[in-house]
């Protein structure tokens, strides 16, 4: 899916890995890149957006946060779309 | 504080607790109430909106999210917040 290419993907990697690959797509000319947590890394998903904008600041802006929730079996797994934009400043 | 009275801080009790917090809060007559999570209960809190939005259905409807971080001694704790609206059906 072409429109999934600008995601990043919260997991077991460290907050600096993800940091690095969102500043990564940028630098691959995404002016607008979506970082994604589910369950315990939606915390982690917004610790890299903080660890980002602390890195870029003012390179950086929030377009807008959204949550949802998946059916994961029998439970409903919570889900954080952080979408940021590269300024150029 | 009294424009905090109408946040529920989402800690250690479980999900439901925070769910049943918030409608009680709509029923004391705010039409908008904050569902505040810091470190790992950035999850939580997006727990909380999702099994809120299951129990309350139509009834209720998201204003925004917000998240930042605070300086705990020398790390940054993710922090969420987000704004429910009580819609009258």
């Amino acid at each position: 899916m072409a429109a999934e290419e600008n995601v990043v993907i919260v997991g077991k990697k460290s907050v600096t890995d993800y940091v690095l690959a969102t500043i990564l797509l940028f630098n691959e000319g995404y002016d607008e890149v979506t970082i994604r947590g589910q369950g315990p890394n939606v915390s982690k998903a917004v610790d890299v957006y903080n660890a980002l904008v602390n890195r870029l600041q003012d390179g950086v802006e929030l377009v807008g946060v959204s949550i949802d929730s998946i059916q994961r079996g029998r439970r409903l797994v919570p889900i954080i779309e952080i979408r940021v934009r590269r300024k150029i400043v």
